[in-house]
């Protein structure tokens, strides 16, 4: 039987599915795991906390189609259980390896650093067990090999976090290795050929018959992978197409027949009437959460719903148990073979980003922020201002649109920045955030510059005009001046000296005039500078993108209903 | 019946304690519950992340005996976990609200943000019940009186932290104030008079007659409250008394019966002669972990052992279901009515910390640092080096001996100097850290300089001589040079500028010579400035203290044990 050390296991297959960096804190428990990393061709980036470490994780996995960080039992895994959660929750797979004290100590019950103190070592792993797929600690070197695959498999098919602790003492025993030379299988099995077969004729027939049929590719589209076959549906057919919050990048917003982003009140008229108007309304990964559906004001009737999710179709109330994936394809295939018998589809005779020809007064505005940005940059979270810009072709957002956690962007970039400096094909990584939100995590400014990410970065710097800031979502939802909505004052203009005073950085600030910030779009070195390059922007006090002025008091009063 | 709004009867409960501040980070399942933070006299202060908080409300807790922090379902309460498993395991007794969503969208299944999108509301209540004393979440007006000081009463009958969940629509409505007239009742009942009684002669028996009984005042007497106890017995029987690295600030350390600090193989060899020679061994507030222990290389046997704990205390194998506070106060009743009939104890011929006469080099050693912060300063964690330094008579030390996080003493010195600046007792606060530590919770810089707390910070920044630093006590243990015990490099001289630009601060550094310390020390603003404070300590790659060079590789050694 080949023989493999136990961590060169892990990290090989990591590695067969893409993961070429590991993010990480290193704390004892997991040292000798790390010894290992290099020789199986994995490189080691280190974080300054575990919450950045997942954050940049889930960037990477973004890109790269998975993504892990290891860090240590305890403390180290707890600082990062945010991190994971989010990642359950937007379906982001990531492996969360945990250096575990060693077996014989566990199993004596003795009393060691990072437990509770009081000689048990499961509930850590209980607590991971409620925001992972699965979850595993690896004890049996004869068994190691089997649940590392079980873990990785069960990883691709939820596309979900799973974590894999590693006693201290197993990462250099030897298991069975001779299963490398196959790869993990982590595509779902194929639909039931008859049964897929029907359905897609239920399908075309709505989609010739139907008056006004339309497509929504939601949050759920993005993050099982199917945006590919979402924009071929929407060229093959023509029909209206739109995007949502938690979707956006999943559709390509140069089509002639994108419609705009739909959010229930939050949206623009014009798409609210196509959308509420449809009596076949194709809803690709359908994710119906609070701030996804402009608090729950989205007006679609489930008669004239269609809801692909990864598992199961539903027409109406008839539910099937078909894989989106592939019920696309087929559905695809057919149309391709024969194409759709419609005579006439709507066309988007409305603008679907009225926000671009808006005015330009002397002081800087948010919605005036998002319209330049459509055209001057090309943004990443988060979610609310940037609904408002029109993202280009090749764009994409990440964002947590319910999980909603605060500080993650900051984290994230560093991870999705690094993907794509390994996957070599160019694309600016812009990093748009509020200061309240940068606050949580903003040594991830260290990563940025160690690893010579070079990012762009749009900071909202909220109402520098007062002494202290305010934090504007939360202000228009509920507090407007109430003093836990003030944040920290910092001096922006030293983070990039003060995390990485050895690498090359430059800071633009404080914008608060439209044409400042059409001078700085404009900057050749704003553009194309070599170096990690800040943009502080200051906006008015209160000030806040139209959707979430508009949708503040929705949440609010949502939130206090009896 | 006379009602109260139920966020005041919280926040009112809370004030009756002890609490003036509560430390946070808003979102907006919270931002009702903290309209009324005012209203019941308490305070609020803003933390950048929920980490910090959990840090800050531990570190507040530890001197006013109770501490609280609010943040919001989800994101907010997951980033504090790490915290609140500190406090649990180090039993500082901590209130964790929480902010959730309303009980209307908990009861109709609806997908909320801050959710894992799965219409699910109950999981993260059943992660934080694996660190928690007890938890709740508040559905019902008509219970929530009840279930608050249930809540609050098993936080401090236990010493631990509790989870207490808020629906958004809760907190303005009333509850039953009655009960307000009445305290908590968080001591615990007596015990039980005969037994009490029958060890009491026992313990009697065994301090007369045994050849050499000791004291070792441990982590469990100070977390317990029983340190004016133990001060009381050392000088009634003016037995040799020892500490440990968690017990210490337990016991005047400069009493002339004061042995120093046991720590197995990790002691001083007249102190492991004098503990491992002893015949009855008094340890109160035993704490057998691996760090406190020396990786278990501490030699007491359990025949000459007296354990005292919280609920009970063991004589040999004997076990007695007594409370040591009590039983701690009725031996002491005992010996204050019928002094000790002993006629010779053993005296203190050694000096306690033989490191205060180490020889002056040129360079800036650990050794010399941790002698000369005997003399100059009053320092606080982490528990290493400082082990090396004798505490004056009123210093305190708080760490994390058995939890371990590191970037706790950042965040927790917060909650200890606001705590100190409400006492108006005065006192000086002085944070300790390596720089690897240090980047964990960095921005706890912000509170301290919006909050004026003015402490002293001795941060150990470890061989910037090279271009990476070592992050030292891990490259003692595992991975002398490997890249992964490499920490990024920072500009601490800007620290304080970024983090808050607007307060007064002044920075000291690098500082790599003895001679250079000794300036500092004798520094005039250094010792008494209004202004925060920071020191940059360069000290040699792969320097570390005696201690942690001595046990450095017992810990690899054991964790990699088969």
């Amino acid at each position: 039987m080949p023989e493999i050390k136990i961590g060169n296991y892990l990290f090989t297959r990591l590695k067969q599915l893409g993961v070429s960096t590991v993010f990480s804190v290193p704390g004892d428990y997991e040292l000798a795991l790390l010894d290992l990393i290099g020789d199986s061709g994995v490189e080691f980036a280190g974080n300054p906390n575990e919450l950045i470490a997942a954050y940049a994780a889930d960037g990477y996995s973004r890109l790269k189609g998975v993504g892990a960080w290891v860090d240590t039992y305890g403390p180290g895994e707890l600082s990062s259980y945010c991190g994971q959660a989010g990642q359950y929750t937007e379906l982001v797979p990531v492996a969360h390896v945990v250096g575990y004290p060693g077996r014989d100590a566990m199993r004596g019950h003795m009393v060691m650093h990072h437990t509770l103190g009081t000689s048990e070592f499961d509930m850590f792993e209980k607590m991971a067990s409620q925001i992972s797929a699965t979850t595993t600690v690896l004890l049996n070197p004869k068994t190691t090999a089997a649940e590392i695959d079980r873990c990785l498999t069960t990883m691709l098919q939820e596309s979900r976090p799973v974590y894999i602790g590693v006693p201290v003492d197993m990462s250099h025993l030897t298991c069975d290795s001779s299963g490398l030379d196959k790869p993990i299988h982590g595509e779902l099995p194929p639909n039931e050929p008859e049964l897929e077969k029907g359905v897609v004729g239920d399908l075309r027939m709505l989609l010739e018959q139907k008056k006004s049929p339309i497509f929504i590719v939601d949050g759920n589209a993005c993050r099982n992978y199917v945006t590919e076959e979402c924009g071929m549906l929407a060229k093959l057919t023509g029909l209206l197409t739109f995007t949502t919050s938690m979707g956006r990048g999943g559709i390509d917003e140069e089509l002639p027949n994108f419609g705009g982003v739909c959010s229930g009140l939050g949206s623009y008229k014009e798409v609210r009437e196509a959308v509420e108007g449809s009596d076949a309304v194709f809803w690709i990964g359908n994710f119906p959460s609070d701030f996804n559906t402009g608090e729950f004001t989205e007006k679609v009737g489930v008669d004239v719903a269609v809801d692909f999710q990864r598992f199961f179709v539903k027409i109406g109330a008839k539910k099937f148990l078909l894989k989106m994936k592939y019920l696309l394809r087929a559905l695809i295939k057919s149309l391709e073979d024969k194409p759709l018998a419609r005579t006439s589809t709507a066309k988007v005779d409305w603008d679907p980003y009225p926000l671009a020809n808006i005015e330009k007064s002397p002081k800087l505005t948010q919605d005036y922020l998002w319209a330049a940005t459509s055209s001057s940059a090309r943004p990443v979270p988060p979610p609310y201002g940037i609904s408002a810009s029109k993202l280009p072709t090749t764009a994409s957002m990440f964002n947590q649109t319910v999980f909603g956690s605060i500080g993650y962007a900051t984290g994230a970039i560093v991870g999705a920045a690094k993907a794509i400096k390994e996957n070599k094909a160019y694309r600016r990584c812009i990093l748009v955030t509020g200061e309240g939100s940068l606050q949580l995590t903003a040594q991830a400014f260290a990563d940025m510059l160690k690893l010579e990410l070079n990012p762009y970065r749009l900071s909202d710097c909220i109402s520098r005009i007062i002494l202290n800031s305010a934090a504007t979502p939360w202000n228009a939802i509920h507090g407007k001046d109430a003093p836990y909505n003030k944040v920290g004052e910092w001096d922006y203009s030293l983070l990039a000296k003060t995390f990485g005073p050895a690498f090359p950085s430059k800071y633009w600030g404080q914008i608060d005039t439209c044409e400042g910030l059409e001078e700085v779009f404009a900057d050749k070195e704003f553009n194309e500078g070599e170096m990690c390059r800040v943009l502080e922007l200051k906006l008015g006090y209160l000030d806040a993108p139209a959707n979430i002025l508009a949708l503040g008091p929705a949440i609010d009063g949502f939130n206090r209903k009896k």
